[in-house]
């Protein structure tokens, strides 16, 4: 812990995915990359503490000059510092009197902020020698409870009210460790269904999923509606009726035209409507969610920070509240986010995919059934099979269940060759 | 109309106020800044469209990055085209399918967006040789309403509506016009009580202001709270009971906080306590609208965009509300907001002060008051005396109101002079 930071090197990092359709749906149609910073100490072994956050391809040089914009409020730290102080540490990114400007708390400057963030936890996992999961879930009640930024969300959850819910989270806690070592973590998949796939390589691949194993599969929505439904019946009749089918509107939808749409759509029994509307609209999602009950509206991949899910949460306009492990200011803020959702006994399945999202937030929902959430009903992390050979610890799968990560760390340290040749605009694949 | 964007220069321009404490308020402690960008056209005059996004300093550099990441959406255009399709080429910024997720609509990618889409309008109403607020106004409806983008907003206004308000701000046009052309748009000032300033310098400046006219003044609240009452106390004595003082948060309460502080500060009579907390908590503001009542709440100037303005409205949450002219994504993203203040009967009373917004936000203003709101009922204009200097045609006021803008343009225009010697880091003044 007395390691100090004493650089912070980032890179802009871009895998050209856009040409292939990967990960294209409604409004989105990427290069998945990476804005990747690495924090250089001064321990002997050469120890350091690896971040990112996920962007969609063009504009990542942006988010690279927002965590350069950053970067000085962690050199010359040490480590010890700030874990002492974690909120004041926090605060000194999301807060600064001239960049807070430029969010607040939201968008690149957030981003940027979730990268250096996670590159500390990643650190001091490190350091501490084991997997960011179970460092978290073996903190004291009260440090965790201190890592939390409280700021704008007292009227949800005090840090009183958090401990109860941490020290709640004690009870079992062998028990559901022991779970996760036997069976892993459930998942879903939505490699399935992107918009940019023909009919017949849906079927094709739905059928591959169920016969791995996979029985919660999520298919993008959003395009005529016809087409939509089409594909629907497609991945219904392959996964029979038992299997659990999401869909994914990624925001494309007004409110109203969101009601319509999923009145169409129930014929197949959706598990959860997903972004059916703009992200920002907290009382759009609560109409939503009273019409299209009993099926659940999830969100999360792109809600701006704490205030927001926690207006979700008040409003009831959420039935799945999905983080992100990078969008929002990294692990403290991630923490208030898994708090306040089980104070509102709504179930956190994390999105994934991109590049790196599964590697960071296996850890995150790891450790909310350890100690926050406590349960796995109704839980499920993302998971995309794209673009794990390139760290050092990817994620490892069997039958549709995250294995639990072993190695120290966030699990977010890329191999230096992918950085090398992924770099943009110069590394080989770019040039 | 035939003129055609050639290149788009793109300069970071900051103003070394933060050691003044000039601009310091609970959270922001600024060297105001502009990400300014100047459209080069083919025209044979040298006619060409400025814009700006305001930023508090450092991290300029971001905004500058991604108006550079955006710029290409502009290049090779016509005015014609921009002007014939003006919804398609606002999306082309806004929901381009792989920069969009730095937002989505908010933050760095919409403030650049901001800053592109001001300088087009800078240059059709240059070239259409009027200013903006006069070329707006004479727009036909349905050019005003094709400007839109109702996207995400039609559960609270559709075109309909819309058109029908933009028509009735036809009738009585002419009257409105010679009243403003008589007696000049109403404002208010925020340069009396800065966080930074001590008690007697408050007390010099209200004198001052009041001297000069001023009937309404605004000051920075959010510090100690006896140390805010004391301060407001001052500036009520200055004052007399008649004048309206209205209170400025910036964000730095919780929301019981702010409902607790605003009982202290009601001895007072407060008009409006802005930015009572979060800027993204809607729910947040509606509880303490119900609470703080008749004192009014008032917040916009970082508003993400019309989602967050939409529900604002809809939860009865703001009785003032304070758009800002390049946080969001331009004159169409404004249109679209006072055409739902207009719709819900909120007074739109605009965000100004920091470097340019008072020249931007008069022709908003002047604009709404001719053909939206069609009232003065409420309607002020925020008005600090900073920096006007710099631009080639600055705001000009008497006692305590605007005087209507002749110049062609949006009064975007930086002086040349000004580019140079602030520019950052290499201009004469941060060298």
């Amino acid at each position: 812990m007395t390691v100090t930071i004493t650089a912070v090197d980032v890179h802009d990092v871009r895998f050209p995915t856009a040409a292939a359709g990967d990960g294209s749906d409604a409004i989105n149609r990427g290069d998945y990359s990476a804005t990747y910073v690495e924090l250089r100490t001064d321990a002997p072994d050469g120890t350091f503490g690896a971040g990112f956050t996920f962007t969609n391809g063009r504009g990542n040089e942006i988010t690279c000059a927002a965590a350069r914009a950053l970067a000085h409020h962690l050199l010359g730290k040490t480590l010890a510092e700030i874990s002492a102080e974690p909120v004041a540490f926090w605060r000194s990114l999301t807060a600064d009197v001239q960049l807070r400007w430029l969010g607040p708390e939201k968008g690149v400057i957030h981003m940027a902020t979730g990268a250096l963030v996670n590159a500390v936890w990643d650190l001091r996992a490190k350091v501490e020698d084991r997997p960011l999961w179970r460092l978290l879930a073996e903190l004291p009640t009260d440090e965790l409870v201190r890592s939390v930024d409280f700021h704008h969300i007292t009227d949800a959850i005090t840090p009183d009210e958090a401990a109860a819910i941490l020290d709640k989270g004690l009870v079992g806690y062998e028990e559901r460790l022991a779970t996760l070592e036997r069976e892993g973590f459930p998942s879903y998949t939505t490699s399935v269904g992107w918009l940019g796939y023909p009919d017949d390589k849906v079927r094709a691949l739905t059928r591959e999923a169920y016969a791995q194993g996979w029985r919660a599969m999520k298919m993008k929505v959003g395009g005529p509606i016809d087409d939509d439904v089409r594909r629907a019946r497609i991945i219904r009749e392959e996964i029979g009726p038992d299997a659990l089918l999401m869909m994914d509107a990624n925001q494309v939808w007004d409110v109203d035209e969101a009601i319509a749409n999923m009145g169409r759509l129930a014929e197949v029994d959706p598990y959860w409507i997903e972004e059916p509307t703009h992200a920002d609209d907290v009382l759009g999602h609560a109409r939503i969610a009273r019409a299209v009950s009993p099926i659940r509206v999830a969100t999360g991949e792109v809600a701006a920070n704490r205030v927001i899910f926690k207006q979700l949460l008040q409003a009831e306009a959420i039935g799945v509240m999905q983080i992100d492990a990078c969008r929002v200011g990294g692990v403290n803020e991630v923490l208030s986010e898994l708090l306040m959702a089980a104070k509102f006994g709504v179930p956190v399945c994390p999105h994934a995919g991109g590049v790196g999202l599964c590697e960071y937030v296996q850890h995150l929902a790891i450790f909310d059934y350890l100690r926050v959430g406590a349960s796995l009903d109704g839980r499920m992390v993302e998971y995309v099979d794209h673009l794990h050979e390139h760290f050092v610890d990817p994620v490892r799968t069997r039958e549709g269940r995250y294995l639990l990560p072993e190695q120290p760390g966030y699990s977010a340290t890329m191999k230096p060759e992918s950085i090398a040749a992924y770099s943009f605009p110069d590394g080989p694949v770019w040039r």
